[in-house]
């Protein structure tokens, strides 16, 4: 069984590691459940008795091959809303027939050989938490393997005096900003799912960082790299910038594994700052925020990260416990009076460096937002969300093993577009729920000069059936994709495509896109092996997800 | 006959606009007959009596074409040191049949219909400075004609909230910024060549404007683009970011009409800053300089423009009157006291915005330099180069006149390998130098965090004989770019690949990379109908340059 970062055990039902949890506020679970009630709790079961499809007979695989259950487990399935629903249900529709894990690079293209030989379908591993059914085994006949990066791992080259290092793909967050530090570095790209995902997959799928304003996303830290794929090598070398000719990182950048396997890559990185500090401020509503944020992201001040919750996910956030830091109930009331509950959103903003150039950066950012009538809040309630921020995901399975089933969703799009997508995805959301019953949060992060990412939490009160459930889950997420598209917003600003949001890629690269992309995995792939069912195929399998 | 910008006429014969010339200052003629020598005056010859190959019968074209001889002239030969050569020579091996303007969009691709059907090579035009045979009409049966965007170009939409402007491809830059000036608006992509190039060709060819440090290149502009292909239209909206699979945009990005004409693009605008300031300071050596830059580079200060003239360009920068304004005489003999024609590197530093907020800018980046020797010249040598960078290549034709030939060069490489390509370059034109006589000049643009571009700029005396002057401009051209490539440069920064990169653009990509480039063509250009010879064909043709 995958261990994960450090000795610390993946949980195999669920977000995380195990012994690790977040259980909801008593505040907040009164919050939901006045506003989407509550469900059928479903307590996760014991792995060792979720029922497994019997793996497949497969030819001789030259590289470690582990056929054991637990482990086949561990490598089913992703983590979104879907994925966890069936774990709970203790039967899984499909599963890797085998786990398999190259110890280098030429094994891996070995195996990739073994497999197009055979018709077998191989999924790409990092760290398996795709929320878009990117990591799943397709449903058909052709056995399937997993094919884990654990062993092309760790930091393999460093260029200090360029800011480059060459990482194993396999790396997971943890362990690479660890190499980094004796060095006084680091990459500065932390997802959620920083914990768990690694080098390789946030490349797969052009993954975004929390602190992407200051340390940009994952494609503008990639300098070069390396896919293998079954129709050749592609190995592309470290620039800071060129003109020859387009750019192929790009198109590596975001391909999901259906046109490789990305065995290593080179990143620039950074002096690592002495200190991270972000600062809470309450604005007098939706529009004032937008405005906030956009100015603020326009300035040359260097920030790492604004984060804009609307009026709902200001609530929770306090419900939450975000206030406890500066103290609880008067602190509350107090929060109330400045129309949290009502208009008042929460602005954080954050930035990296010596504390006291940081404390004068965010002087000077308080100073731009003059006029907009900002409350400001300290650094308490941003240290508290920082020091929680990769912890979020737990309250998932706490809310769950409650009969609340919650799910997220994100998109991007022009600064003009913005409320157009806001309320066009809250309405597809509520208008999807089951008996209308939801309560839909929204916040904007990742901001950039012309526009900024969307990023939606919705909670239901969750069906005793799973395959209910996943209906139930299917309608509200066709609802609100087809109304973000429809908005002009991105299909997928950082979860990437996948399985689930693929019947949408069309409407937003059309069919001469498709068709470049197809090229592509044909020249890379020409039978098939490699994710078939992920990004180019665009049948709607919602629920059967 | 095109005419250009506003009312000024192009000229046909040379650089820029009828009437602008820019003539070498005597230091400076003295200084380049030191080095390199003096050959063949070669003066350009009326428009007129230059020779083309008589025009082949064409089909019926679904646009304005026009056979005139003056305009077949103009649209011949990008402006490479051999296109100068071969203009001035009097007679073209190489002309295009026709030239064609389409009205619209629709025009253009009914115009790609027939061509591809009569198999004519169309070699799309925007400003027609490429220095990479990017623009020039293949040898061989087929007819040619060259595809002029001049009437697509324009304002088309302003989102001026999210910042975004859409304009016609063949826009060219002053009309691009003359059209967002009244918003307040700027684009701040300005290459050398910004008075006669053009959206569409910035683009296609993956250009860098001189305060890329600022603004970006302008893969970091394009939010948005059309492009119009025989195999179809890929459309793709403009988004700040996305994680919907690879960016196609990259695919368009440096595809040299290869893929397609880029029609109309969405680009990212920002204020217009009052103001643009450059100080100019003096380094103690190359590599202090290099320390320099880095160090600012990686600041958070925002800087547009750093720029380090190696000592021999510093001494040129000093004969060619950069230090006039602060003083002819007695300021020259004071340069050579602190090192101007020994090791003293010319170092420019530009920020834009309020002046006030520039001057601090600048304070600061002065402070950021401590400890490094760096001399203050102030901004009146830095106004000089700002008021004259558009006119520099004016002097090439100058210096042609009187029997100078000159080339420039560039790459990009990681900060630890910028040395070992310097020297290389130097070395490898040096030595393929006719008599070994040759001035070298670099500087270096254009960084970033993790290196920079190194821009090369060479003299040699002119042969006679205009096949003589290709071909020793031919042996120069491959054994830098040889050197460049081997030392771990990228074949190109930001002049693009076109016909005379070609060769070495397998060693950037691979056969991999060729492969998927080739299929994208395939998808796009299946008949092979648009710039045939550019970018995928690694054929060496530089003797016929």
């Amino acid at each position: 069984v995958s261990a994960g970062a450090g000795a610390r055990r993946r949980r195999l039902v669920g977000w995380g590691f195990e012994g690790e949890r977040l259980e909801p506020t008593p505040e907040l679970e009164r919050w939901l459940e006045a506003r989407c009630g509550r469900g059928a709790g479903r307590p996760a079961p014991d792995p060792a008795t979720i029922e497994l499809p019997p793996p497949r007979p497969l030819p001789e695989i030259p590289a470690a091959t582990s056929r054991d259950p637990l482990d086949r487990l561990a490598h089913a399935r992703g983590q979104g809303l879907p994925d966890l629903l069936r774990l709970r249900d203790g039967r899984l529709p499909t599963a890797p027939d085998a786990v398999v894990r190259p110890a280098d690079t030429d094994q891996l293209a070995r195996v990739l050989e073994v497999s197009a030989e055979a018709g077998i379908v191989v999924v790409p591993w990092g760290g398996g938490t795709s929320v878009t059914g990117g990591v799943n085994p397709p449903p058909g006949e052709r056995p399937v393997i997993s094919l884990a990066l654990d062993h092309l791992s760790g930091l393999l080259e460093l260029d200090a005096g360029s800011g480059l290092a060459t990482f194993g793909a396999g790396t997971a967050g943890p362990a690479l900003e660890a190499a980094l530090a004796p060095h006084g570095l680091t990459l500065g790209h932390f997802p959620q799912s920083w914990e768990l995902s690694t080098l390789g997959g946030w490349i797969a799928t052009r993954s975004s960082g929390q602190e992407s304003l200051g340390y940009g996303r994952i494609e503008d830290m990639v300098a070069g790299l390396e896919l293998v794929a079954p129709g050749g090598r592609l190995d592309l070398p470290p620039l800071p910038a060129s003109a020859a000719g387009p750019d192929l990182r790009h198109l590596v950048l975001g391909s999901e594994g259906r046109l490789g396997v990305v065995t290593r890559a080179t990143v620039r990185v950074r002096p690592r700052p002495p200190a991270t500090v972000v600062e809470a401020l309450l604005v007098p509503g939706w529009e004032a925020g937008l405005e906030a944020v956009r100015r603020l992201a326009r300035s040359e001040l260097p920030l790492t990260l604004l984060r804009l919750s609307d009026p709902p996910e200001t609530e929770v956030a306090v419900a939450a416990g975000l206030a406890h830091r500066f103290g609880a109930g008067a602190a509350r009331w107090w929060l109330r009076r400045w129309g949290v509950g009502r208009d008042a959103c929460l602005l954080l903003v954050g930035t990296a460096g010596e504390p006291e150039v940081a404390r004068g950066v965010l002087r000077c950012a308080r100073r731009l937002l003059g006029g907009l009538g900002a409350l400001r809040l300290g650094t308490r309630p941003g240290a508290r969300w920082l020091a929680d921020r990769f912890r979020h995901p737990y309250l998932r399975d706490a809310l769950l093993d409650g009969g609340i089933a919650t799910d997220t969703l994100e998109t991007a799009g022009p600064w003009s577009a913005l409320d157009r997508i806001r309320e066009a995805v809250t309405d597809a959301l509520l208008g999807g729920a089951p008996g209308g019953r939801a309560a839909v949060l929204c916040h904007l992060s990742h901001p950039y000069r012309d526009g900024a990412s969307l990023y939606f939490t919705f909670f239901v009160p969750s069906e005793a059936d799973t395959d209910a459930a996943v209906a139930a889950w299917a309608l509200m997420k066709r609802a609100a994709t087809e109304a973000l598209v429809t908005a002009g917003g991105t299909v997928s600003h950082h979860h990437g495509v996948g399985a689930w949001h693929a019947p949408w890629l069309p409407r937003e690269v059309g069919d001469t896109g498709m068709e470049l992309l197809g090229r592509a995995a044909e020249a890379m792939d020409p039978d098939g092996v490699l994710n078939p069912h992920v990004l180019l195929d665009p049948t709607d399998r919602l629920e059967s997800a």
